[in-house]
């Protein structure tokens, strides 16, 4: 049996190679074992024989698919949710509990009268250059109405206490309201009032609460959740999506969807070999993981399978938590390899992980005083000790790093300390109080030592529909969160994610409800 | 009509979902149109009706298509080549001409002996942490073969001189050997003797010279060649690659490989979706390709159809011509938006786009000596001329760059020139004899400014064979040049490329020959 028949490759042939990319058009299936050769793709309607249907199928039951099965089902749809893990949650519920708005009552509510303009400036200047500008207006623009909807589905923000001093992370039990993000940053400060854009819902402050709420939501709504039912590939008719097939505890599942199904099974983080083939920076690959566990890229293959483009591959979230884990760290110097001061070090975490990640060295440092390294959390996040060092030289020499650059970076930073003013890059003041003076304690923290989650994904309009490699919209198919490319050009901010994976996922869910349901 | 048969998705299921990625195991088409539901797969071995076959059938008629044809001939093979356009040559015809090399015969005529351990060395220093070193061994040891098969090919290297002074690259007329790649660089001259590497061939010094030499003993070896003639698919039959469809001048032809088929048909920089769906940076992208026009992706296209795994698709050439192309370029000072200096002036053209595009912000500044910029090379090359400022002060106007941060820049770098050392990058003293004094000139020069190429495509084994996502061959399947994915871990020199593209080539090519032929 050979899997190119002549009809289909004169079908295939105009738009095929040139455009192709990783979604195809068209494609032939390769065998795991190669002893048979059965095809993947023939047969008519009528082979599939359906085991279950519904209006709207939603692949993945983390905070995308909750979303989009509430308002699918809200807009009168029949729903039914695949999972593939044995309980629902996802990076989701993994998450650090942001949710990045602007706003919004609850900033209200604490004398923050942010306008969507504003939060939309935020997020473009901290998306940099590649930013899906339009997109980010969607979000920025349905914020105050997402926060009304996070309230609705049951999730407390009102119990918590504002912060408004802190980079939060790791000490905000308690807060509901707080920076998530690189705001307070002297640049991103010039580009947009800095006000606090990351909102946690209590008690636990933390994504538990987040995807409590929203199960709590698909509960009460009746909506059928298949656990350990992973889909496994979209069944494709007249060149639209009308389900999928899935595999059940009792094996083999065809679900059939009369509208649409909706991909939201996460990114591919824990897909060793996908982010293998992606990860484009030259110095070392970080190697801790941010994700729920299992974001095996299984609903972006699915889509890359059926033609669908893609976004942002090579874009991945990169973390440092030396500040926001424990902020007495952000009185240190971090440099390169090359002695050069690269960062504020009181920036987010992910604008620390960004500058490390693309050092011109693999290795960078933190330079400090050891009185900043006191407490369990700066030891814990201080990274590797070096050495402690009496003098420029003894630094130079535990480093390799010329002790002239050295010696310039030291100065520079305490002429900046004696100013109160950190020319370079904008440290506030509170962190650049105490000049860098031997003896001080030398912490290795190099870009192996960062964490990363993959942000790229199948290519969606702001409709939520995914796209092909012509831009053309695939029928019967949506997605959302990481199962879609960010929609930022550089992850930049806890809450973040969620604020796109709750906005499109919500999207997704009410326009697969109201596409005309297949004969 | 259904793309998905129940059988199929049994047959695939196990294996598919957690592994895939980009090749994944299996899938459905999407039509450009969706008026109609043509399946691309299926039938039988029976319903396709060949019309030629060979022993090897190679795609695309660039380097390493000609040096995998060539090899497959001379191993007794009948070849066929399948070229998309109306003539060959691809990218290496349109290359700078240099192919790496080490350990010589024409390095031992200028007296230069190097060994292939040093070669090896070097290469993998510039390939930086995530170089492949098995592949470089591989490519290090097989160098000074791969030489003297270029000269048997017909290249001349005999005629040229060799320049062991200055970076080559637009004032490399005549000359036959010299640096192209970081090899003087201090980094890099701490790792491995720095010694030339780039061969070019004469009396062009140019990828045409290159090409000359590969098409003449095509011909001369009596091998097939069709123009025109892009492939679409490839024809896997019980898991084997056994053949590939293709459009000639006359329509659709199946071409049978009764022992296999290498992909060949070059990179993706072409195709802006697919490089827009992997282009990683936060910076601007750069807008000017290198590549010979049409890198349109669909090699890897055909690969990941079948399952084919890729590497590196995030990693891209970045060129930034100021030094190669214009040596009175290297007296001057590059910042990036900060203000900071980010990489020895003098350095090649790749380590200085990936520095810039790497900084922390978009836009970077050359700052430089108006005598510097007089002949015609350095002004074309110097960037956009932003002003001629008087002072730190104005150049700090200039710029939107903090007075202070400028003016230690600027300091540092005018004590390393009394010093004649460079402590920072290690610039040659030879560049480092000016202090940069107002009135000076600044240009811009930033990311966008730069030029690419990709370097990611599909995964292959040290004999040139497709691996799929679970690194087992795909049977009957090779690639090389930019079909394949880059064997260093980032792009680092004129001819680093061409260096892998022939040795892979080649043994595409004799591996492809060597198979059992198919029944």
């Amino acid at each position: 049996m050979t899997d190119v028949s002549r009809r289909s490759f004169i079908g295939m042939g105009a738009s095929a190679a040139a455009l192709a990319a990783f979604g195809l058009a068209g494609c032939a299936p390769k065998q795991a074992s190669s002893e048979s050769s059965a095809s993947a793709v023939s047969g008519s309607a009528a082979d599939v024989k359906w085991d279950k249907e519904a209006d709207v199928v939603v692949v993945g039951y983390g905070g995308a698919g909750a979303a989009a099965a509430i308002e699918a089902k809200r807009a009168g749809a029949e729903v039914v949710v695949l999972e593939e893990m044995p309980k629902g949650g996802g990076s989701t519920a993994a998450c650090g509990g942001f949710i990045m708005m602007g706003g919004t009552p609850l900033q209200k509510k604490f004398g923050i009268d942010e306008s969507v303009d504003n939060f939309y400036e935020y997020l473009c200047a901290a998306g940099g250059a590649n930013a899906n500008k339009d997109a980010i207006r969607l979000v920025a623009d349905n914020s105050p109405a997402l926060y009304d909807w996070c309230v609705e589905c049951g999730m407390d923000f009102e119990s918590g206490q504002v912060d408004t001093e802190h980079h939060l992370g790791g000490f905000n039990k308690g807060i509901s309201l707080g920076f998530s993000g690189n705001e307070m940053a002297r640049d991103y400060a010039a580009a947009a009032e800095p006000v606090p854009h990351g909102h946690l819902p209590q008690p636990g402050s933390s994504g538990q609460d987040i995807f409590k709420a929203l199960s709590a939501t698909v509960e009460s709504l009746g909506i059928e959740v298949l656990l350990e039912t992973p889909a496994r590939r979209l069944v494709v008719d007249g060149g639209r999506v009308v389900g999928v097939m899935a595999e059940g505890p009792d094996g083999e599942c065809a679900v059939r969807a009369r509208k649409g199904v909706v991909l939201a099974a996460g990114g591919f983080t824990d897909n060793d070999e996908m982010v293998a083939a992606c990860w484009p920076y030259p110095n070392e690959r970080a190697t801790s993981k941010i994700s729920g566990g299992n974001e095996n890229g299984s609903g972006i293959a699915m889509g890359l399978a059926i033609g669908a483009a893609t976004r942002g591959l090579g874009d991945f979230q990169i973390g440092a938590p030396t500040v926001t884990m424990a902020e007495p760290l952000a009185n240190g110097v971090l440099i390169d390899g090359k002695g050069r001061r690269i960062v504020a070090e009181d920036e987010y975490n992910s604008f620390m992980g960004k500058a490390i990640t693309l050092a011109p060295t693999s290795t960078c440092y933190l330079l400090i005083d050891a009185s900043f390294v006191q407490d369990d959390a700066a030891k814990k996040w201080a990274g590797e000790y070096v050495a402690t060092v009496a003098s420029v030289e003894e630094a130079a020499a535990a480093t390799g790093i010329a002790a002239s650059v050295l010696q310039r970076t030291i100065e520079f930073y305490n002429r900046s300390v004696e100013a109160g003013v950190d020319d370079e890059f904008g440290k506030d003041p509170r962190f650049l109080a105490t000049p860098l003076e031997a003896p001080f304690d030398i912490y290795k923290r190099g870009s192996a030592a960062c964490n990363f989650g993959s942000c790229g994904g199948l290519k969606i309009d702001l409709d939520a529909r995914v796209l092909d490699t012509a831009d053309a919209p695939i029928p019967g198919l949506y997605a959302a969160g990481r199962n879609s490319g960010s929609i930022y050009g550089w992850y930049m901010g806890s809450g973040s994610s969620m604020a796109d994976v709750l906005t499109f996922g919500r999207i997704a869910g009410k326009n697969a409800a109201a596409e005309s349901a297949e004969a």
